[in-house]
């Protein structure tokens, strides 16, 4: 038997979703709201103990000792996970299978809805000096408004048997999608990341890509000639190919109306992507909490996104980190106030301010239903969580465990 | 690709390395000490609960409440890891995937520089009687000179294609490997186990390891010949064949300089087959770790191995292996005194002196640097661990949190 064969037999902790689980599905009138606080976990940088640990938080103490809390890792024990990579885990992805690229990301960032299949690159424009060689990598950096303009010249580029989506970002960043039968997303790139040289061509890195490289190439050849003009921005730079792969649905597998209430972009996109519907909602978490209040009725699953906790780590401030865990914190109150049957807050990923990054340490989660067990946790901070019933898991495993308390699941065999 | 096809393509969850950790690594100037505690695990036999909670660690409560603890398995849990398992589990390598046989531990344990595809077996030196059956299977424990001298009459045994390499072990024991292209290592055994028959021939227990059988089969009759006048030690008897798996070398798989630094010639046999480069030091742990101090500018990783623990386990005596944990405990300030960045205090399997032999308990770990994250963990023991932010973790995934906590790991996916 080889190692590998042996190491299959043995692969014990298997992935509960996406084979298991819709086969143990079962309709509940349950409602679950998950909280991803993101950028949740840090790390101890002084007596104040981590960003939790100086945080004021009764109310999300008082879950923690109503309910059972742990802590969850997110790609694997020792890994940074990206926010595409975070958000997939805690929606039940194994974000090792399904993987997101930057192109995606980008793209998801605009809510631009992707569709499995999708080959979505980023773009830059960038400025060609007469010799054809790179003088500015970035355009100048040109206004988003600028962009817009530029972008809408390359609209309406015309591929064989191919659509061709471009939607601007900010500044001189924007978005190509190829999408059609038959496309492949391992390309190389064509910015040589230096001054002074020409773009490089797209070259296929696997043969199912060569028909894909080829067309952006055409689309590259085409978009020189209609920005000839237009210096600084006379060219394009294009990086980070990334193919969608085909995400099983999140309302299929898990048999749930869900919803996805988010103040930003990337995580509108990211819950797109799975297949939530995504509510109109507003600027602050104030708005978040308010679009939860009037759509309670419709849905059975609200992911709610809090974004300061993030920005304040990849800051490296700490003051602001924990100041937006206790303006966090002030709206538990609200949202167990609608009653929902399992709430669980948990983070996409660490951002330690100590780090002023992701981290790879794993995440704080605290998980809350009438079923959920005896625990001992009784502050929601990483020292409490390390001792809690959850023990330290992959997130992926959260789903299926929201979903038992959710009394969602059958049992499995008779 | 259905979903189990996906997840065994990958593999990676019980496994990050090699695939996922070469594709994040990065370089950094940090520094890393793992110190192998052999043997570290023991259980609680009375009042006095193990020897970890017996001892009197000063330093390594420190580092404990400073840090981050856990406990380990190293195979699987209820398994009990021989010495090269648990070394190479605690390197990174799952060693149900890269298994090391009999063989290959004896030729590591005398130093004997292995290569990827070399076939290694333990010999005896036995006594045949006149009619040819087995009188003695250890030919009355011959003298380790005894041994050297008739070793050398085999050494210059000529096999067509192959290298025969002899190198003598201790008293009656020594150890043949055969070094070439095409060999293979599924051979049964020549010790029938029992007096009074004669040796087996060698066969093959697959058809790729057919030639080699047939190679051992006339080195058999070779040393026979060469043997006759050498009673008691007049003919040999060979087990525990093994061919050594193509190991991934660490330095690479972790772009590390990576030097190991142990007394006993078994642990310098093991991180030679994983490519490090094996520091000469003295007999004791004060050598140990002069020789560490000694070679500090030259790499990024040090794997520093302590052995009195491990004997004083298997000899059954409790205080003996409380004394060897507090003798260990007095060295760790001169080695925080030289400034790592990490440092890991960990086992390579449990030696409770309640069972005199290895154990399956899982190991007490502990994982010390600026971002290892917060941990209610105030003292190096089973019964404390057991409440670390590392939860019970497979001994293979400590790498991985070893090289982000020295910042050499990039983030996964964007």
């Amino acid at each position: 038997m080889s190692f590998m064969a042996r190491r299959r037999a043995l692969d014990t902790l298997p992935e509960p979703m996406p084979d298991l689980v819709p086969r143990l599905t079962t309709a509940a009138a349950t409602k679950i709201v998950l909280v991803r606080v993101d950028g949740l976990g840090g790390v101890r940088t002084d007596a104040l103990g981590s960003e939790r640990h100086a945080a004021a938080t009764p109310n999300l103490d008082r879950l923690a000792r109503e309910g059972s809390s742990g802590l969850h890792t997110v790609v694997a024990p020792g890994v940074t996970a990206g926010s595409g990579a975070g958000h997939l885990a805690v929606f039940g992805y194994d974000p090792l299978v399904y993987e997101l690229g930057r192109g995606e990301l980008s793209a998801a960032g605009v809510g631009f809805p992707l569709k499995p299949g999708d080959v979505a690159a980023r773009v830059n424009f960038c400025t060609l000096d007469a010799n054809g060689v790179i003088a500015d990598r970035r355009a100048g950096r040109i206004s988003t408004e600028v962009n817009i303009g530029l972008t809408e010249r390359l609209r309406d580029i015309r591929l064989p048997g191919v659509e061709v989506l471009v939607e601007p970002v900010k500044e001189h960043r924007f978005v190509l999608v190829l999408r059609g039968a038959g496309l492949g997303g391992r390309l190389s790139e064509t910015d040589p990341q230096t001054l002074g040289t020409p773009p490089l061509p797209v070259r296929a890195l696997e043969p199912s890509s060569e028909r894909t490289a080829d067309l952006v190439n055409r689309f590259v050849a085409e978009a020189r000639q209609r920005l000839t003009d237009a210096a600084p921005a006379n060219m394009v730079l294009l990086r980070g190919f990334d193919q969608l792969p085909a995400l099983p649905r999140f309302p299929e597998i898990f048999g749930l109306r869900a919803a996805a209430i988010a103040a930003y972009p990337m995580y509108r996109g990211l819950a797109k992507l799975v297949g939530m519907e995504v509510l109109k909602t507003g600027s602050g978490f104030a708005d978040e909490v308010a679009t939860l209040r009037q759509h309670w009725e419709g849905y059975d699953y609200f992911f709610v996104h809090y974004k300061d906790t993030d920005k304040a780590g990849e800051d490296g401030d700490f003051d602001a980190k924990v100041s937006a865990l206790e303006r966090f914190d002030a709206f538990v109150p609200e949202i167990r106030a609608l009653g929902p049957d399992v709430i669980v807050v948990s983070g996409d990923h660490a951002s330690p301010s100590v780090l002023a990054s992701h981290g790879w340490q794993p995440v704080p989660v605290l998980l809350w239903s009438r079923y959920c067990g005896a625990d001992p946790v009784k502050a929601f901070s990483e020292r409490a969580c390390a001792a809690g019933t959850l023990g330290v898991m992959p997130a992926q495993h959260l789903m299926p465990l929201v979903m038992a308390n959710a009394l969602r699941l059958t049992k499995y065999g008779a």
